[in-house]
């Protein structure tokens, strides 16, 4: 089918006769993954609740915000991105996420979590003054509902009139198995008349059904638990004032339509809720779904071939584990992303000692604060970008207090496929304005140790950023030069040179690679990026012909406006850091397009000098 | 009676015979507060309960952490600060918040809402890894629930095995009065075995109870609505899976002791609710605590005296009425600070233009963006530093969009008596490094007027900083001379100075005396202070003797750092701005502190040229 008449389609077949084009969608998104990694569990199970949206709905006039965004899949097959999405996740290709720019039918670009509800009451506020009759959709997966910002925009949505619906996606994986056999029941009690009573033997039920058996299971209660809850005890969403329809199988496109239809009628916030199966039509996905979430390239027909790989992530969850297992007052706080930062073997190893708070960055900076106070040593492993959620929790929970605390800053700098919303390339100004707080940027895995292993034992409040990935493996001829506390290192020629790059963190391997290309080139590399050591740049700094700052990291607020009085020791200074929002891509082709190159920047000194 | 043997009193004498304690404690917050300003209703209605928490628990070694902090007084007095209190507020005096600096028995400096049980938890795991029995307690108020913080940290409390306490304040005020003879009944059958009947009687009764009669009622309907309905419901907490104690009158001492000393046999996280009366024992307060709530210096006879007075937040909220009664697009959104941002003639006049979030300031934002994005102009008024908490939704739901938004920091700069949790400090590093945003800081009410003006109308993310009161009364002699769109103005007597001082915001006016008294000085004043014209700046510095930066705000990040290559131009650069944190005292005080004073700065200016 071609891309642009599948609106069409879907609106004017009877839904019985949808079946292929579930088919169609369904291989598209895997034969797109398979080709370029991305999200592929859970935009399996969303084929069938997207299509009934496109059905029931009639976008872009109504609006459907989807929650952290990564299951629009079918959404931009359905909205004539099918072929496109060929090229998903690459640089000038389709967005992995919704994408303003892509199309009328993204209505924001999303890629954090629990955002669409807001949002979306937003919207449906706006049409409401406005005099519109259109609908506003917020799509949203139980994992967002662990977000405080959720409860915020339900707490708002109460007692209004508004054409808003808030579709749950609960993924069969994210409830315990022993509560799903509840779910229809529940399904079928709550319309009719005996509610009550049901309500009180299910409540009775629950004494004795084990929701919580095995150690995995119990590590995942905490997030999981409560939507679990919600649903049986039927339910929080009422609690909050809203309607509630569901739940119903989101995987039968029959249901699906109809719970939307049904949601259609009323003129109020209505929560409907689904449940699919994520991966589903995919059986290695199916089988293993938490495998499929976010994947690299794989073979569709031999699924992934797994192979456990250093990464940063690696080396600082090893490191982690290390020094636990011999200090009894470590922790490990990650927010629902255990795997991804690498705390998984601490999380086998040290179960008691590994908070996995759920997608809840906020809760997770002043949680650790409590364990601080009371002596423990905290470690707070986020990904950058969502760390620009916990602002306020560093600086009023943690820095005023005067406590200690780590805080490990995963895929700092340029992530790649994941693009604008994922690019951890805002903590440093944000982070470096908290007084006292020390910040680190190690190149490599044995820095990166050592890093962790002086911010875990001081006494401050010490930050670490690393980008996502592995350790660069260009060897450089340089031969750096360490200071005596390991907080900056420059190459040995840096007497003889009249050209300074000074860098930090992955990129300079770069700077090496230019350093070396040039000759008469030298390179600082600082490691710790706050405070910095402006004297120590200054001296080393002082009489040279240009000093060029190379910064995987946006300017304004950079390492580089801060090393000023130090760069003024230079003829000439020049500041080389990313201006602006980058989009997604192969990491290669956004350094090309933030201008980090080999030849680009030689040329660039070339010209200054 | 001394501060000294107050808790062995509490804990020795039998709960009837403490009248006379509560009596002098409730003494002493008055005496303190009409000496001094600060936060009264709350404080009289904690008196009780606070007592309570001492009998019961025993401080140090069980910690309470107060959430937000600012009913705070009866602690204070208890743990021997008594005397301490007739300098509430005052420099070098008490803080108006728990302060880990005054005592071992303020655990955490607090001032923000919704952090007390992420930071309880945390204890209370840390207890449990390091063997201890002591119980940690948060206590809370029903404002606070509306932070979707409370929620993330509730969502881990759930099936833990902790001694961990949440004394929910419920002050009578936040719940509408016809709901309120509901709970006693409510609080009687909970426990009896027809609960579930009763319970759906009372949900049938809810149908014909007028539950929001008046507008003002309505007004605060998103807010209380919950709170209310998680009291009838009974309730939100249980469903999160927590133990519930309650309610019970919090004003009764008796009842209060009772109940806690319950809560203490239980292992598992428990809520205890309780209801206090806000003003509780001193009569004008009792008649309307809302206006005794945040008060400045009053006479204890008569009361407050009222009389409403021109400040910022008052010309900015004048200015948007103005406005948005010819412009149906604009909107308004607080979060639960209505009358705080001088937005209370806004709600009067444009109810449903005018949206109170509660104390939700991320969601505050996105929502804005929902509005944005549909085509309204939200203005969004926040103060500075609770905007701390919006970074993220400022970058990821408003920048990135390439949406229009105006976001209005009320109370930039040094606040004054709440002191270090509450300066407008921070917010410039930050949101300067999102990119494409317009940061404006008027020094006056007309500039104000005007920032706002040409925020509204723009088709970017501007962003408007004033402080806390009144517009400096000091005239100064120097003619301003203003560019062309006013992004600037310097003083007539740039060309033949030899010293410049480069300033923005309130306190401009310090800066014109300081260049008065000095004669050789000239005065830029920045009025957008992001992005900056580097080279008009550089054009006016351009071979003077010394460029001497003055601002209110953290040094780190600050408009300093990015003036460097205007700065450059003169010989001498010196950056005049806020190093660290700072405490609380009157606005003089703390300009003192940070050598904001006339004498001081020409002191500066005559050692460096």
């Amino acid at each position: 089918m071609s891309d642009t008449n599948m609106i069409e389609v879907i609106k004017s077949k009877k839904v019985k006769e949808l079946g292929p084009v579930c088919d169609e969608i369904r291989q598209k998104i895997i034969e797109a993954v398979s080709k370029n990694g991305g999200h592929l569990s859970s935009n399996l199970g969303m084929v069938e609740p997207t299509i009934a949206l496109h059905r029931v709905f009639n976008s872009p006039n109504d609006k459907f915000v989807f929650d952290v965004g990564h299951q629009c899949y079918a959404h931009k097959i359905i909205t004539g991105r099918g072929d496109a999405l060929s090229l998903l996740r690459q640089f000038d290709g389709v967005s992995g996420f919704p994408n303003r720019s892509e199309s009328e039918h993204d209505v924001l670009n999303e890629g954090h979590s629990g955002t669409s509800i807001s949002a979306a009451l937003g919207i449906a506020e706006a049409n409401k003054l406005l005099g519109k009759d259109d609908y506003t959709i917020a799509i949203i997966g139980d994992g967002s509902l662990t977000n405080g910002m959720v409860y915020e925009a339900l707490n708002n949505c109460a007692g209004k009139d508004l054409k808003l619906i808030i579709l749950v996606n609960d993924n069969e994986m994210s409830i315990s198995k022993n509560v799903g056999g509840l779910h229809n029941y529940f399904s079928k009690v709550r319309v009719s008349k005996r509610y009550f009573i049901f309500k009180r033997r299910l409540k009775k039920g629950f004494r004795w059904i084990p929701l919580l058996g095995k150690p995995i299971t119990r590590l995942l209660a905490g997030i999981k638990n409560f939507f679990g809850r919600m649903l049986v005890k039927n339910n929080v969403f009422e609690d909050l004032g809203l309607e509630y329809l569901g739940p119903v199988n989101g995987n039968n496109l029959k249901k699906v339509v109809g719970v939307l239809e049904e949601a259609k009628t009323r003129s109020c916030p209505t929560v409907v809720h689904i449940r699919t199966k994520k991966g589903y039509g995919y059986e290695p996905a199916e089988k293993e779904p938490g495998k499929y979430h976010g994947v690299g390239r794989f073979d569709i027909e031999n699924g992934i071939n797994e192979q456990p790989s250093e990464s940063f992530s690696y080396v600082a969850g090893k490191k982690l584990v290390e020094m636990a297992e011999s200090d009894e007052k470590i922790c490990a706080i990650t927010a629902a992303m255990c795997d991804g930062t690498g705390l998984t073997p601490f999380a086998e190893k040290l179960p008691n000692r590994l908070y996995d708070v759920g997608i809840a960055e906020e809760h997770a900076i002043t949680f650790a604060t409590g364990l601080s106070v009371s002596g423990m040593k905290p470690v707070v492993v986020l990904y950058s970008t969502f760390a620009q959620r916990t602002f306020d929790q560093a600086l009023h929970d943690i820095a005023i207090q005067g406590l200690p605390m780590t805080l490990l800053l995963d895929r700092s700098g340029i992530v790649g496929g994941d693009g604008i919303t994922h690019q951890g390339i805002f903590d440093y100004p944000m982070f470096s304005s908290i007084p006292g707080v020390n910040i680190y940027s190690p190149q490599t895995y044995s820095e990166l140790e050592e890093c962790i292993e002086k911010a875990v034992n001081s006494e401050k409040f010490d930050i670490i950023r690393y980008p996502k990935g592995k350790e660069t493996k260009y060897k450089s001829s340089l031969e750096m030069i360490y200071d005596e506390k390991k907080t900056l290192a420059y190459s040995s020629n840096i007497e003889k040179a009249t050209r300074v790059i000074v860098t930090y963190g992955r990129i300079t391997s770069l700077a090496n690679e230019v350093a070396e290309g040039l000759g008469d080139c030298a390179v600082i590399k600082l490691i710790k990026i706050f405070p910095l050591d402006i004297e120590k740049i200054a001296t080393l700094l002082n009489g040279k012909e240009l000093a060029y700052v190379l910064e995987e990291s946006t300017k304004t607020g950079g390492v580089g406006e801060k090393l000023q009085p130090a760069l003024n020791k230079a003829q000439k200074v020049y500041i080389h850091a990313i201006d602006g929002f980058v989009e997604h891509g192969e990491l290669n082709d956004l350094y090309n397009f933030c201008g980090f190159t080999r030849d680009n920047i030689i040329n660039n000194i070339k010209k200054l000098t």
